[in-house]
Formats: structure tokens, C-alpha cells, sequence
């Protein structure tokens, strides 16, 4: 059905075209207002969701069973109602998984890439008629506010799997689908008609997050389906739910193609008895895509070298605040990057660097102390009401953050400037919250911050002068991983040192971001989402690289019978 | 000094151009006859040869001393004469070696692009002009015949080198400089400029074969210093020269530059005491690019999962016979191909697969015996004449391969059908020579021939029809590895199944070759080297895969002031 091509090519084509240019763009719906949607589609995502609760999920199609062992699996817990959903997914069982996945196989990486990339287009645009639906699920599993979960897990996550699929398809169409190579070889002129196929390099395991689940697991199985490769996606324990929902719809649109469903799989697993490294294992698996924690995505990295292994874990991320034009403006937007989501965003601040003698501003210098208190004063204003703290805040994805957050009061004893206390959900009684933990800290004794603390915990950082904060932020970046660095500067000259040690450091920054709310958001198709260069992950998501090795040039080359050979019969 | 990619600029185009086309594009003269050349090069490059002969290789440079530990080292021995060679090089002392790399990195990897790829543009135009000396070099230390050397470690080489350059070159002009991008964010629009800042990951060992040096070393050296990585050349033992003079040239041409001409440094190592691992092990390594062996090759593989590993290893590459218009010129092209180099290249013919009932010609079918014996009389007739046997088969690299071929007479016993014993050198008595060993085995009993024997040694296998040739010879390729697979058919139709089977193993191959002479000929530009999906490699050298990743994109993003801000002062 390359009919879903020609449906989808002007988005395709649009695509192309702000890959090369990254300039704005985003072709998904990011509100959910009525007014961008049809009639009802809100309370009927919503009743899809709520049907699914305390019952078998169905990844079953007419005639095309998903591949399953014994028993189920399936404990996840509303982080906002305290309860669990009750839903129960079929236990993986390596072998039949991987017989069942290779049985559809060749016909999916024999087709051509313009056959599979209409398949994945349709897939994009049936998962976006789903965003309600994902968006509940989203919240009650991740935690994420329903406003986030329905730009975040829907249409942000929506564009990015647009762009890997993008980079899949521009890395595709890049080389010859077949070539004439005429040249003389001593005698007459031979010709040669080369034919290049690309083909796909084997099973890809994606294991999404359990906080922000959809916004890297689809760049990665689009790429991984786009080049050919098989999909088995392997979903955060407490957060199976909406990878389960893309999951089903993938399937029904390879069955509608007609391809074998199981070229996209769900392996759900708990803590108990993990399934990756049995996945990884397999003879079939060639490529893993990680999003999670830095200990296993490191563990993934130096363990498996027989697969191309693409991780985002975690980093430091640090802002260093020098100068500014005003101060208020940045606070805010600081207090902001602090509370959304309760700081479970892989690009939120944690590590605020100033210089011991203060923040420079248009109306003279304001001292450290003074820059501390109004940064706190701002979280204490932002978050006073509890409806707005309960949209910006949303709920704790685990329950370990807590435990964390009381270790690290604990730790940091008189050096809190800020505590990190829950405030009361106005709709969910039982809702897992916090505010931002502020720890202060100086720049020769700060062990503290020299490692992610996933939640709404962070450091201001008193440093020398600006260029031991500079240094200091850099080279934690470099040592301990950041996704995303920040910088307040009104030097254009020292503007250009901050661009060059970060770059040096191999972290990207973001520069007097203010008006851009969050300050720490993401654009799919103009940023480039991690290095690769630091420990906060191995890849840089979405580039040509994160596609490029996902297939191989398998070519062919057939020799014209010369015209005149003499040797012919 | 980007007037070297100015003065080259028409050459990058036309390889651009190629990369894309894939049409034949040969910018290097292969032939050394003098009327390509300007008077008295060939003797010159002979002299400069024989003037390093028994002396010191000196690679300093006036205010550049090349990192040294203490001592020499250097071994190697002409396989045409039996005669050291007698030169010495300084024994790297790894420490100090990466210090001498990191002190000249920064203004290399901050540089533009622009300027690293006119310096790797300007080398290549002083590697060519050295095609002389360096074809000398590499007769007397890999063992190819002169005119072989010439075109093989000269032209063709650099054909590739500058493939690999092309390949860099159009992966980072790929992505945008810079970007201007606007969007609300509730408020006013926000306006951010963004820099994409390619950066590389780190240093490079680049570990050439002995013998065929220079083939995948140039592609794999230009690559890594386009995009911004130092490079440690680690040659083979037994074949330092070639890579030495090379360096020594690129040294020149950094320096020259500009730049510090440690980015380009030479780590030769003796049997005894290899350095290999521990350049691997180095902290600021980061890539290996290795031609050799498979079982060596396959160790990085397993055990470096830090590094980037791209290898060109090893396989049994099998022919398919199976039907011909007239017999005589593939055997004919068969002979060629088993003889040239003595087998000696990685795309040289192993396994002639061939059906019991024999092969069909349009003037019937001519029994397997019959086939057999008729490519005996075509090797027999074409290498009769020492010096046409001298300059087709030149010399064994190693004296290994002349215990090997002792091994495989004993083991392969009556089955022998062709003994590989030597020719006379009419130049060289002391010439290590042998000719094509063939043995003749059942498919179904064909262990000797699921692993590469490097040398001239192959197999003609007795398969019970075409089907369970083509079944054989397609999953030795997967299984056992294969970097050129070769068919020969009339049936239209078959040859469709031909390229699916090949394919569905991650083997690329060549369909009825006859005026290709060699018909294991591969072209730059055109062919694409290995496939990454047997173990015969794991790297497509110089497709987009092959450059991708030895960059990363760093990016800054800076917010353009709000114009009506009313917090900004």
C-alpha cells in the first residue's frame, strides 16, 4: 500500500524540508482544545482508556496472534490515584518471539523503503488520532500532567518520530537504487548494471522510560521499521500502558499493508523477572535503543558489542548564570524549568552556577545570597496555588523519588535552601507530589551534584568568578554526562568562550533562554537531542548517524554481454 | 590555508558528483607508462626508495619531532629478494604519544570543515605524486607485483581515499551551519539562532594489512581527519614502508597548514611486541578502522565496546557456475582471478561452486570433471610464461601462506586437483612464489573450505544441483563470511534468485564477469566494499555509515532579545 505514501507526502515532503532547514516546525496538534479536534474526540479517548482498566490488553489480531508464553505480566500504579490499573499483557517467551518475528521478516526487508516508510507514515497519523487515549495513559503511569502528556507524549513525541522516520528516508534516498558503470578494461568497453539494495541489519530492541515513555521510543521504532529492521519494544515496567496502545495500532497498520504483524512486538516485564538482557542475548537482536538510566545504559554500553547500541541515559545538567539584562525574567523562567514535571525531563536544570560575587544585571550586580532567595521566592510564588503547581508539577513517577529526595535533605542538612515538600493535588487526594529541593553548595565541595538526581531536586553553585563556573559546568558535563547545559551571559564575547567550552566539553547549550518556556523544551527537527560525546547517552537522536547503520548496501553487479565478443556463441 | 580546497575544488565536485552517481570515476592514473608522467618520475621514486633502504625512517619535521620512546623497531624483509630491508622506526611509547595528540587537537577539531577536508584534498595530490616510491615500497614489503602496486596501493588507493574524503565531505555539508528558528511559546514569538557545530569524538587507530596497505588505510586516515579526529597508523608488522612514507608526507602537509603534524603519527610494532591493544585501551581512543585477519579482527569486535569499530576481515568468497553462454572466457576470467596476486586480495575467488550434472553452454553441457579440468589447463596455459606468471602472481606476502598451502595438500590428499607449486622469478631468484592450489570437495563435505585461506588456494565444490550450490555458497557467506560473491548464469530468471539469496545473506555479488578482468576488480566510487552484515566486516567502507559517526553536532542556541520585552531594560 504505497498509497499511504502518496496520502502522506506533502507531510513527508515538509519534513524533508525543515530536516535540511531546522527551522520550526510541527505538523502535530499540541493542544488539546476542542477547537483542534473533532467533536467528542476528548471523552471518547478518554472512555478508550478508562475501558482498558483491570483487564487483559489485547494485542491480538484476527488471525494474526501475538506471540506470548505463559501467564501474564502487568503491575502498573495511577503515580495521581495511588491504585493500580489492573491491566495485564502477555508474558514474553524469547524463542517463540523471535521464530514469530522471523517468520514475517523477509517480506518487510525485501520491499522497497518507499513501501515501508507509507507504512510508518500511516502509522504516525493513526497514533496522533490516538493522543487522548495515550495522553490518560500517559498521566497515570509516567505521571506526567494530562496538558504535558498530551503535547509531551503526543504531538512533541508525534513529531519526533516524524523526524526519525525523516532521517531514515533522506539517509535512504540518498544512495542509487541502481547504477551503469561502463569502463574499459585493457580490451573493449564493459559495461556493468549495479543494482544497491538496502538491507536492514536485524532484531531492534527499544526500551522506552517510565517518565517521558513515547518521545524517544517513537524515533526509534520508526527508524528501526522505516530501514527494515524488526521491532521489539521492551516498555518500563510501571509505564507499559501507552506503549502498549502504540503498539496495537503499529500492528494493525503492518496487517492492513500486509505484513506480518509481529514485525512489531511488546515484551513487558517487571522488576522481578526482567526480560532485556535475554532480548539483547538473542542470536537475531543486532540493535538496542535505550532511554533510561545511566548505571544500565552504561551496562548496555560496554556489554554488548555485538550490537549498535543507541542511549540517552542521564546527566548534570547545569546553568551558568552570569549576567543578565533582568534578572526577574530569568528567574522565572529558572523556577519554571525547576518545577515542570517535577524536574523528570532529561533536559531540566539541576546544577545552577554563580559566581561568588554575584549576578551582573542591568541595574548592577546582585549579590549571591540575594540571587538564591529570589530564585526560591519565585518556585514559592509559581507553585502557591495548588491547581497551577498540579499543571506545571504534575505527579512523582516513583516512588524511589521520594526516598531520594529524603536522602538528600539529609545529606545536604543546613546547605537546603529550599525544601521539597508535596503540595495537595486539587483532584487526586492520593497524588504522589513534590516541590523543587534546593541545595546550595560550593563549587570545591560539591559531590552532590555531580550526578543526575531524577526529580525535583537542584543545586545553586557557588563558584569562584565566572570562569570557575564555566569550567566547573563544562567539565562536570564532560565527566558525568549532560543533555542539555544553559548560560545567562550579556557578554557577547564571553558568549563565544561559553559556545566553545561546552563545545570542547561535547554538550550543547542554550543561551538567555527566556522567552522560550520551558526554557528547557526540545524542538523535533531543529535541535539535536544528546552529543553522543559526553556519558549522558551514545547517540545523538534523529542525526544521520542514529539511521545510517541501521541498514547496509547489499549490491548486486551483472555484466552486459559485450556486442562484439568475439568468445559469444 | 583553505586555498588547498580551492586549488582541489574541481576534483571534490566530480567525486561528489561520483558519490552520487556511482558511474565510473577514476581521478588517479593507474599506469605508471611513462607518458602519464613527467620525465624521469619513475626513476626518481625508484631512487627515493632505494635511498631509505638500511637507514633510520626519519619522521620529524624541522621544529616537529614525531613522538618517540626509546628505541627502534622495524623487521621488514623483501619477499622478491629474501633481504632486510634494513630500516628503522621510532618505537612508540603510548603516553607520550597521546600526550603529543591532545596538545595540536583543539584548533584541528575547532576548525571548519572546510579547512580540515582542503588539507586531506592537498595530501592525496602529494600521496599521488609519490606513487613511485611508494609502489616500490609496496612490492618489496606486501609482495605485489610492481605494476599491481602501482595501481592497487597507487590509484586505486587514492581513488578510495579521496571516496572516503567524498563520503566525510557530503555527510557534514549534509546539516545546516546554522538555523534561525521562531515560534510562540504563548506569548510573543520567540526568535533563537542556533549553531550546529560538528565536532569529533576522538582518536583514531587506523591498523593496515600487509598486503594491500594503502587500499582501505587512505579511505579510513581522510575520514577521520575530515571530521576532525587524529590519526595513529599502526601498520602491519611486516609492511611499515608504504604507511611510513605516507605518513611522513601527511606530517608535511599539516604542518604546513598550520596545524600540528602530530595529528597524523606512525605506531609500527613488531611481532614480539605488539601495540595494538594498548592503543586500544588509551582513554582518548575512540574509533579503530582495522584490515587484517578475521580472528584479530573479530577480538576488537567483542571486546572493544567503547570504541567505534568498523573492520574488512576475511571470507570464503564463493562462485556460483552454473550456466554460460561459452565456457572458455569465465575460465579464462576464473584463472585470472585465482592467479592475480596470488589470491592474495580480499575479493578473490575461494569456492567455485559447481553442479554435479555440470555447467550448461550453448553448446551443451559440459560434465563437472570436464569443467574441472579445463580451469586446471586455463591456470596452467596462463601462468606457463614466468614473466607473465611474475607479473600476474607477484609474490607471497608471507612465508605462512607457503605452511599453509604445505597443510592443505596433506589434508585435502587425492582430492588435490591442481598442485601450487612455485614459478621461477626472472628477476628475483630468491622470489617467494607459488601458483593456485586446487583441491576438488562434496558439498556435503567441504569443511576445508568454510574459512578463508589467505594465499592461492581454492576449491572446486561438487553441489547436487544449482539450487544447493547457490543454498551453499549464499549461507557460507553468512555464516563464515564473504566480501565478494561471484554467479555465473544465462537463466534470467534465476539470476533474480541469485541476487534475493546473496542478499538475504548480506553478500553482495558479481554476476557473470567476464570482460571485468579481474573480475574481482572493485571500483571506487561505484562498488561498495563490504557489506557489515557477515563476518566479513563489519563496515561498508565509504558509504554514509562508514563517516557518520566519527562527528557529532554539538549546538548552541541563543535567544534573540525581545524587542517589545518589557522586563529588558
Amino acid at each position: 500500500m504505497s498509497v499511504w505514501l502518496d496520502r502522506h507526502r506533502a507531510r513527508l515532503d515538509a519534513a524533508v524540508a525543515a530536516w535540511h532547514s531546522r527551522a520550526a516546525f510541527t505538523p502535530f496538534v499540541e493542544s488539546p482544545s476542542r477547537k483542534h479536534h473533532p467533536e467528542g474526540a476528548h471523552q471518547k479517548g478518554k472512555a478508550t482508556f478508562e475501558a482498558r482498566l483491570g483487564r487483559p490488553f489485547d494485542l491480538d489480531l484476527p488471525g494474526h496472534p501475538h506471540p506470548a508464553g505463559d501467564g501474564v505480566v502487568g503491575a502498573e500504579v495511577s503515580p495521581y490515584t495511588g491504585a493500580p490499573l489492573g491491566i495485564t499483557y502477555p508474558r514474553p517467551a524469547i524463542e517463540p518471539l523471535f521464530a514469530a518475528i522471523r517468520a514475517g521478516w523477509d517480506p518487510w526487508r525485501l520491499a522497497p523503503p518507499e513501501r515501508r516508510v507509507g507504512v510508518c507514515l500511516e502509522m504516525l497519523d493513526r497514533w496522533a488520532n490516538a493522543s487522548f487515549e495515550n495522553a490518560y495513559a500517559t498521566m497515570h503511569t509516567a505521571g506526567q500532567g494530562f496538558m504535558l502528556a498530551f503535547a509531551g507524549s503526543g504531538a512533541s513525541a508525534l513529531d519526533r518520530g516524524l523526524e526519525g522516520l525523516t532521517a531514515a528516508w533522506v539517509a535512504m534516498r540518498q544512495m542509487p537504487v541502481e547504477a551503469t558503470y561502463t569502463r574499459r578494461f585493457g580490451g573493449a568497453p564493459v559495461t556493468l548494471h549495479k543494482r544497491y539494495r538496502l538491507m536492514p541489519v536485524g532484531v531492534a530492541i527499544v526500551l522506552s522510560c517510565g517518565s517521558y515513555p513515547a518521545w524517544n521510543a517513537w524515533p526509534a521504532v520508526l527508524a528501526n521499521l522505516a530501514t527494515g529492521n524488526p521491532v521489539v519494544l521492551k516498555p518500563h515496567p510501571d509505564c507499559i500502558l501507552p506503549m502498549a496502545i502504540g503498539v496495537r495500532i503499529g500492528r494493525e497498520v503492518l496487517a492492513e499493508a500486509g505484513f506480518d504483524p509481529n514485525l512489531l512486538t511488546l515484551a513487558p516485564d517487571t522488576w522481578d523477572a526482567p526480560v532485556a538482557q535475554a532480548l539483547f542475548a538473542h542470536r537475531d537482536t543486532a540493535i538496542v535503543d535505550f532511554t533510561g538510566g545511566q548505571r544500565f545504559g552504561a551496562w548496555i554500553e560496554e556489554n554488548c558489542p555485538r550490537l549498535q547500541v543507541y542511549t540517552e541515559t542521564a546527566g548534570c545538567n547545569a546553568v551558568v548564570l552570569e549576567s543578565v539584562a533582568a534578572l526577574d525574567p530569568v528567574l522565572d523562567a529558572l523556577a519554571y524549568g525547576l518545577s515542570l514535571f517535577s524536574a523528570q525531563m532529561c533536559t531540566a536544570p539541576q546544577n545552577i552556577w554563580i559566581p561568588a560575587a554575584g549576578v551582573r544585571t542591568a541595574d548592577g550586580v546582585v549579590a549571591f545570597d540575594d540571587v538564591v532567595a529570589r530564585l526560591v521566592a519565585k518556585i514559592d510564588g509559581l507553585l502557591a496555588d495548588p491547581r497551577r503547581a498540579a499543571g506545571i508539577c504534575g505527579a512523582l513517577h516513583s516512588s524511589k523519588t521520594l526516598t531520594e529526595m529524603a536522602a538528600l535533605e539529609v545529606a545536604a542538612g543546613e546547605r537546603v535552601v529550599r525544601h521539597g515538600g508535596a503540595y495537595a493535588h486539587p483532584e487526586f487526594a492520593n497524588a504522589r507530589t513534590a516541590t523543587p529541593l534546593l541545595v546550595r553548595l560550593d563549587a570545591d565541595d560539591r559531590a552532590l551534584a555531580q550526578q543526575e538526581h531524577f526529580g525535583p531536586m537542584a543545586f545553586v553553585i557557588r563558584a569562584a568568578d565566572r570562569a570557575a563556573a564555566l569550567a566547573g559546568a563544562a567539565d562536570d558535563a564532560r565527566r558525568f554526562g549532560a543533555i542539555a547545559s544553559y548560560a545567562y551571559t550579556t557578554d557577547r564575547a564571553w558568549q563565544a568562550t561559553v559556545e566553545d567550552r561546552f563545545a570542547l566539553a561535547g554538550a550543547s547549550v542554550g543561551i538567555n533562554l527566556v522567552g522560550q518556556r520551558p526554557m528547557n523544551f526540545t524542538a523535533a527537527f531543529s535541535d539535536y537531542h544528546v552529543t553522543g560525546l559526553n556519558p549522558a547517552g551514545t547517540a545523538c537522536l534523529t542525526d544521520p548517524a542514529f539511521v545510517s547503520r541501521r541498514f547496509r548496501v547489499v549490491q548486486s553487479k551483472v555484466e552486459a554481454p559485450a556486442s562484439n565478443d568475439d568468445a559469444a556463441p
